[in-house]
């Protein structure tokens, strides 16, 4: 097998950018993927037809098998110039990547074996002289921005000994396929057309319940690039805590967990544009009016209903939060729109998308309870509702936040149209994000005319299943099973309240648009998955799985025939998971890895067809 | 506050040892506990109780009120110098990790706060001028083995006023007290006994299902330390790998996962010193009959039974295994015995430990259909069973087993006495290992005259409830609950055979001893928790669950009145997952950081005795 190594040529002209990349070693980009994938095409000199996660839409191979990879010099053909510097970048951390860590997969997809029956009485493909020496990129429309919808598709042929790789992108921002398999020669010819299913492929970090460290953020960036995930929507803060460096409000941050636990402004700006060069967008979300105390409170404790309520999930009927601790913006007391309005201009100065998440879930009716302002309000008119209340919300911070840029377009959890309370007339250029009541709740919205992300908690949720999330919890101790049946602590959901965890095959076999017709169908931009984590448990709960997210977003869980192809996922994704842990991502083990060694050998069934 | 930066002094001759400890700078052990916990007893200047983990024995405080803590010198009173190298060089990493780590708690415990009534209509303490410069370590018994059973109690008094801490050990074995935090001042007088109620407290490695790196298995010992866990048992291989290094027989890592994943004879030696300097013994496991196949199947062929069977779950009355891949030793075959007392006997030469775990676990008859050894064994003599044939395991490789030294102690897990089959004859000194059903197992295998250790797997298994571990599995392929019931993906266990997920609280909990007489109590020697995991997971599968059940073992689950203090242990034990990562132990995050900053705001009921 050729190595990397061998190859290697530091004369190079790119190579001049592998130095700046020295801080970032353990990191690798999307871009890496062009020879990532190429360089997988083949490590032995037999033919291999690669499985790079996510699949490309389509990809046709040859039989003239494989050749070298050579050093390969980087062209591109457009006269946007300045627009290369991301594309060269990107060339520069992929070649370092590829020869830096000579990634030799363990097994490559492989038919399941065939076993001896139980017991019941007693070729070397000719190599060609051709060495790929170059890779020649062009791109129709270097200056379209990272911004929702832009163009991802993209071409890579590489002709029969033809010497070069060809990608054909319509912007800088497409995704190039790899399996993350290293071994640079090459299987060719081969073509691949590619495009992604769904232009909103995200992941959530929320840095308001616990601190995540920029590292963190950016290693799980990385890990989004390898997979074709584009959107990182940053839950900044909750009512536990405000993260985010404010200069209108300087005392906010004193309701960060500690001072070490702040994001200054260019913490921030590090991320978008680490994110931006890596072809992922950055979506913003203050959670309001439900979600609040930490930081406002520190502005004007007035502004804050029900802060030091005991949250009373032991009395229901007294309860003020979903989770401690308890919050929300009070919507009748004026001064409220005057802090939400400095912080969000503020924010929407430093965030570049055109997107920002207003939040709007979980609104508590019992909080309000704590407000003056809100129960007066609510006497003065004996017709008024909580929906009522809900509306007055909207009418009156919608244009706030619509105000920061005639391209704003602002997301919102479902809540604020289907839970109890919800408007009364929610605008139908928001965005829902669902993430409650699966097909049933994709279908209302939809059919409503909203377009939505769908996150929906039974099959997305990548924090589900790992116990309650509150302590004197007296259901636990039951020191056997009192029925044999399924209860809180044997086989049921031990405090979860999305048990059970949510493995790969569940989120990949997620068929999001069941029973939607064209039209609804439409309203779907894409997908989301959202855990509860901290620096420490970050990488673990979104990797390997979030890569099964980004094939389903990105090229379907199903193969040209229609089937489910969940079964062909599952080689692609223990390799894929072996690689962002050579990256430095800090994936999650899926199985014992004789089963990455032995293809299928740990499938349930024999039966390959079994998953329809 | 005073902080270690300040107070420390270069010159002081137990600092000589710090530069050694260069390399292992996030490693804290057991003996900083000393200081980490007389650091703790106070960080401000008003009276502060600590509340370690795990919790003493006994603590009894005086009222003086906290002193600051000087450089301290450390002293010791027997004669046994050549002992005294554990204990100093221990002193040194105390020293060190309070000095470097200035840990400041986030919030000690506190009593749940009051808060608002639900609208339903609408001091400083005399500081003295003493200073603590010096620690005086006592132990009348310096030539104590580290084995099962040494003891490992100790006092530490602070005097009011003395200007020393006064430690009074049996063996150097001890495990001192610490919370975890910093602040070089100290509450006192205060006086501690303290000793464990149960000898045997333990972690379960596996290294066989997928590698673990040597500077991995030495975090989790650092954490084994910090909570008083004295027992690794290193579950060295399993059918799916062999990492063993052999001189017997060099062939069995053919079946390593790869060259890089194989324990050299001085890994493993470092890992025993590494944990022996930390008091924790190290105890090896290689599983036999069942779970066999890599490494024997190198040797020989034939000593292998059904290793290249299809595992058979999908049509179960074929299936060979309990998990992929299949794979037993032969147990009528005689070559089995030569080989495994070549590797048994090498591998006894370099394990320290007096115990050594043999396995004999989920032996599944149907594998033998593939051995004709024992096919005709069975047919020679119809009156035999596989109970028989199980029988003939113990009777053949017993001798082999408890040939290696007088004074071996062998330990099982339940099986081969409970299962179907199990032997006809199991030897009471077995030590057997209890994983399936609870206290019912206990109860039946301590009146049977076993002693043994508790696994339970509904409270002890930190694997648990992440879903299944095959492929190919079409359960997943569910998109919306068919009868709005618990099932599969819906409430339910979602593939995990052992779910839900085992939480803290549960694992705290567990009172394993109910319902036993005092005679069947004595034969409980301890508790340890098995996961399956692999270099990446292991920290955030052990850390911070195994530190509860630390404390459960050490000092057990119930304050001095009988009832439960698992509504207590919860900041101790917030606090002490932060103290774990920051001393390079990636601990799992419970909950939001702000349930740490406020004690019990995050509880589920308001009661504090709701846990009896």
């Amino acid at each position: 097998m050729f190595t990397g190594l061998q190859l290697k040529n530091p004369d190079l002209p790119f190579f001049s950018h592998l130095t700046l990349l020295f801080t970032h070693h353990l990191i690798v980009m999307k871009f890496s993927l062009v020879l990532g994938g190429l360089a997988a095409l083949a490590s032995t000199a037999v033919s291999v037809k690669v499985n790079p996660l996510p699949a490309p839409r389509n990809i046709t191979w040859g039989s003239s098998g494989p050749i070298p990879v050579g050093d390969v010099i980087l062209r591109t053909s457009d006269s946007h110039h300045h627009k290369h510097k991301i594309v060269r970048h990107a060339w520069a951390r992929a070649w370092d990547t590829i020869t830096d860590l000579k990634w030799v997969p363990a097994a490559t997809e492989a038919p399941i074996a065939s076993y001896e029956p139980f017991p019941t009485g007693a070729g070397l493909t000719k190599r060609t002289a051709v060495t790929i020496s170059s890779v020649q990129v062009s791109i129709v429309d270097g200056d379209a921005e990272l911004q929702h919808g832009v163009d991802e598709s993209y071409t890579l042929d590489v002709a029969a000994s033809s010497g070069s790789i060809k990608i054909h992108a319509q912007t800088p921002w497409q995704l190039i396929i790899s399996d993350g398999r290293g071994g640079l020669i090459i299987e060719q010819p081969v073509h691949i057309w590619d495009a992604p299913l769904y232009p909103y492929r995200g992941i959530m970090l929320d840095t308001g319940r616990n601190f995540i460290t920029v590292p963190k953020i950016l290693e799980q960036i990385d890990g989004m690039a390898l997979s074709k995930l584009n959107v990182l929507h940053w839950h900044l803060d909750d009512s536990q805590s405000w993260p985010v460096e404010m200069e209108t409000y300087p005392q906010m941050t004193k309701d960060a967990f500690s001072p070490r636990e702040i994001f200054s402004k260019s913490d921030i700006r590090r991320v978008i544009g680490y994110a931006k060069a890596r072809g992922v967008r950055v979506i913003p979300e203050v959670d309001m009016p439900g979600h609040s105390a930490s930081g406002w409170q520190q502005v004007d404790p007035q502004m804050v209903a029900c802060a030091h309520s005991w949250w009373s999930n032991d009395v229901y009927k007294y309860h003020t939060s979903v989770e401690p601790n308890p919050g929300q913006l009070d919507i009748i007391y004026n001064k409220t729109y005057e802090v939400v309005k400095g912080v969000y201009d503020e924010l929407s100065d430093i965030f570049e998308d055109n997107w920002f998440h207003v939040g709007a879930d979980e609104l508590q009716t019992n909080c309000y309870n704590f407000s003056t302002y809100v129960t007066n309000w609510l006497t003065e008119d004996p017709s008024r509702t909580y929906n009522d209340l809900v509306q007055y919300w909207l009418d009156r911070a919608l244009p706030i936040f619509r105000g920061a840029s005639p391209d704003r377009r602002l997301m919102m959890w479902e809540d604020v149209y289907l839970s109890d309370p919800h408007g009364t007339d929610v605008p139908r250029d928001i965005v829902l994000q669902t993430w409650n009541g699966g097909l049933t709740n994709i279908k209302k919205l939809t059919s409503s005319g909203f377009d939505i992300i769908v996150s929906s908690s039974d099959f997305l949720y990548l924090d589900c299943g790992r116990g309650g999330i509150v302590s004197n919890d007296p259901r636990y101790d039951v020191q056997s099973n009192p029925d044999g049946g399924v209860n809180f602590n044997y086989g049921g959901n031990g405090g979860s309240w999305c048990a059970p965890y949510k493995t790969w095959q569940r989120i990949y076999d997620y068929d999001f648009t069941t029973n939607l017709t064209k039209a609804e169908a439409k309203h779907v931009l894409g997908v989301e998955a959202p855990p509860m984590v901290d620096s420490v448990t970050v990488s673990n709960e979104f990797w390997p799985r979030a890569a099964a997210l980004g094939e389903l977003a990105w090229s379907g869980n199903r193969d040209a025939s229609g089937r489910k192809r969940t079964t062909l996922l599952t080689q692609r994704l223990l390799n894929f998971r072996e690689y962002l842990v050579a990256n430095g991502v800090q994936a999650q083990v899926l199985l014992s890895k004789y089963c990455m060694q032995h293809p299928h050998a740990c499938d349930l069934y024999y039966n390959q067809t079994v998953i329809t």
